[in-house]
């Protein structure tokens, strides 16, 4: 463990974090009711840098507001990244967190291109599992339910220059989060994106970072109008290669193989994707991380051999595709219904998330 | 004017601006030695956005920190825009903005982009013309200074769910700055960039938002470490045409004729740009928005036709372009010196900006 100077003359080490436990508990709200990110847990975590110190003074505090200067950058050139990721209880009332360091990896790979100093990783991650320990009363007990984990970055020094902040605020909030499926699994249907793009090689669109979500709002909100819950997003430069779907990576089952689109430098790299593709690996099926056009997908489909489609996520962690709406043409994937292997592998990466299956790979992180 | 329902049962009108002034005005910094944007004036204008209110409570109060939940949504998914304009100082000691009519027009249209409500073009002028009157003293008055003013919205709502916010904040700082000429108009260096890409037709690149910004800063450290002040972007497609340079746009004068790449939405619609391209016409100057494409600028190069370069925007208004880099090739335009043209553009329009130059235009807006 390195050595840092801190706050008023203090020799500390790097990674110990200061623990400040409310004295006013928040009354926990209905689990079986809750809305995604509307309600937050009693703690946060924060860790300041400067130029000068580095990252310091890593903390929990009780949740509250937090004050800015109006011309901290973060308001005006957006140098932000994020992360997402989910704590679950166990039947046993263990908690669990799934792969966590492919987040905090993940986190400085994103902090790199938006120019933001990168995190000591060990540290992030014994924040995080801290972070959930002291609020892990806020996971929720029922089924499909998880506490979901924000850690993001902002860029905090007054200055209207566009040039990278001198001074940033690494913070780690937490929410609890009802069941996706509440109603069972059912298929959504998916509008292909002509005009708009999300993101082009080149650009920052394998960053987690917020310019690439404002970015896509409008296009949301029209297809949302139109009746389709998300849209797929073919690539900026010829709009031709399949990227992803809504803020979900994408998986197409062709004649018996998986198909996903290769990391081309625009797509997010998805841990549930990573996991999805070593899981398919591990059972023997055909996976290929490729280009894959939406012409070629529609030849699939015209020939019968479109099997399956699904996103992958965070939040869904597998949404089966029922319909593919593109060149006013609807494609009708499985009969609209949940593919077996869309079910499989949901039922299997829940599974290990919630310890009600093994876990060959190791990815299940036990919270203590 | 429409009636609005404020505070507490208030009926006010929509256009009524509270003014709350500050008991305690900040020290001037000395004009000659400013940095952009590290120093702010005495106050600063706010108006807030519920979905049930629309925008209400417009205010001017003294400068100070905002505070946020760490879950705004500005925070994660970047939904924000602004716009930059000057105040400056005449001889006569007036102060005059230049077209803030078109920021706030291009304000409006960033915000649809964006999905982020509409704010009142009227109120909006009245409330920028309002701040400067009240913080008068701090525009400076020295030559080539002026006051920099910077509006800006950002989505406020708590809530971790990728949707459009529901309440928004828009806010106006100022801050006066130092002459971008303090040592005369030394014509800048500037890379082609062909790997990384700053817009894409059907992204973002035509609305003033962060994203935009925070996604450029990393290649613009790799440029200032290699000795160039800003780069030249090409399109996201092909990386072939020429949209901007750094985040001003550029114009070429070849053969004779000055050409600026058209408005491809991914292109800023810079007022400065406007301003040029009107005052080249009024000249008699023949003047094109086309594409052009590096190969096109090379060949004119190659020919002894490429006979200035500039950048546009506010906060330079014009910036000569003395060598650019592409391919391995150092392109010397006009001997690395300033063109006639090019210094012609600047003198006039910082003329009819400081009231030095008659204004045909109907350009320059006093403020009383």
């Amino acid at each position: 463990m390195k050595i840092d100077y801190r706050r008023e003359g203090e020799l500390v080490l790097k990674n110990q974090i200061d623990i400040q436990l409310s004295t006013n508990r928040k009354e926990k709200p209905s689990f079986s009711n809750l809305k995604f990110g509307k309600t937050y847990t009693d703690h946060m975590f924060i860790m300041d840098y400067s130029r000068e110190k580095g990252w310091y003074d890593p903390r929990i505090v009780p949740y509250q507001p937090i004050t800015l200067d109006p011309a901290a950058t973060i308001f005006h050139y957006g140098q932000t990244i994020f992360e997402g990721l989910k704590a679950y209880l166990s039947e046993n009332e263990e908690v669990f967190l799934f792969r966590p360091d492919e987040n905090i990896k993940r986190l400085n790979r994103s902090s790199v291109r938006m120019c933001i100093p990168e995190v000591d990783e060990e540290l992030a991650l014994e924040a995080l599992k801290k972070l959930v320990a002291i609020d892990r009363d806020w996971v929720p007990n029922m089924e499909g339910m998880s506490l979901y984990i924000r850690p993001f970055i902002i860029s905090t020094e007054p200055n209207l220059d566009v040039t990278p902040s001198q001074n940033y605020r690494f913070m780690i909030i937490m929410s609890p989060v009802g069941s996706f499926y509440k109603e069972g699994m059912d298929p959504v249907k998916i509008a292909v994106e002509s005009d708009y793009v999300r993101a082009v090689r080149g650009g920052t669109g394998n960053a987690k970072t917020a310019g690439n979500y404002a970015g896509a709002m409008l296009v949301q909100e029209k297809a949302s109008a139109s009746g389709y819950s998300q849209v797929l997003w073919l690539d900026g430069n010829e709009k031709k290669y399949i990227e992803e779907v809504g803020s979900m990576n994408v998986f197409f089952k062709i004649n018996g193989e998986v198909v996903t689109p290769e990391l081309s430098g625009s797509i997010l790299e998805g841990i549930t994707r990573k996991s999805v593709i070593e899981l398919l690996k591990y059972w023997g099926v055909p996976v290929s991380e490729r280009r894959i056009s939406i012409d070629e997908l529609h030849e699939a489909y015209q020939k019968g051999q479109l099997e399956e489609a699904f996103g992958s996520g965070t939040a869904a962690v597998i949404s089966p595709i029922g319909e593919l709406f593109w060149n006013n043409e609807k494609m009708l994937i499985n009969d609209g219904k949940t593919g077996d292997l869309s079910l499989k592998v949901y039922k299997t990466l829940t599974g290990i998330q919630t310890d009600k299956e093994e876990d060959p790979f190791g990815w299940r992180v036990k919270v203590d």
